[in-house]
């Protein structure tokens, strides 16, 4: 049995590597994919792997800052690097007979904290 | 021991019921909380009860979608209401000796599908 960790892990590494093949393998057929702030859906591995290899063509790049994975689902931490910018993908997935059936993206931009609060935090 | 998965249920728990004691009994005496897209941080166990209980203000309430906790660490996925809207909240915690350490949160925004990739999605 794959763990949930060793699924995500090779997820993320074949993304990186564009190994399609690869990546294919690690997704059930009726795999979905979900962006819920853009309110977009892939629906299908055929569909899901032409998204990634036409969707993205920059020469874009991703480190793993984390996976935590239970039985039959994991969250991720990544930074994609894409331009000389470099921001946070949060992905929630989840599994079913060792493949990957849900993908859940999310893509949080950078925005100015509320001035109210300012005395409760420090900048970082 | 108190699991994982335990602690930040009880964390959602507590922050719905705004048992601000409650809260501070999950937390480590140091614990930091971090906004990477505002870089925003809090530091200590008293400064961020403060940063809770006076930083919102209003009639939000919150529902836990999904946690993932394996040992030590955990991401969470909760839908947050606040003044009618609703978006979604996604957090990551480690832990230490049964208290949480370190929470790092992310509140992505609702954005517009590039039109360039429209043919490759549907919209949900």
């Amino acid at each position: 049995m794959t763990s949930s960790q060793a699924l995500v892990s090779a997820y993320w590494a074949a993304a990186e590597a564009r190994d399609w093949d690869a990546f294919g393998r690690l997704l059930a057929e009726d795999v979905r994919y979900e962006l819920p702030m853009s309110r977009e859906r892939v629906s299908g591995k055929a569909a899901y792997l032409r998204f990634n290899a036409e969707g993205f063509t920059t020469d874009w790049h991703l480190t793993v800052q984390r996976i935590v994975a239970d039985e039959g689902t994991a969250a991720s931490w990544i930074e994609m690097n894409d331009a000389g910018e470099t921001y946070p993908g949060l992905t929630f997935f989840d599994m079913a007979d060792d493949l990957i059936v849900k993908i859940t993206d999310f893509w949080p931009e950078a925005y100015e904290p509320p001035a109210a609060r300012a005395h409760l935090t420090e900048r970082i």
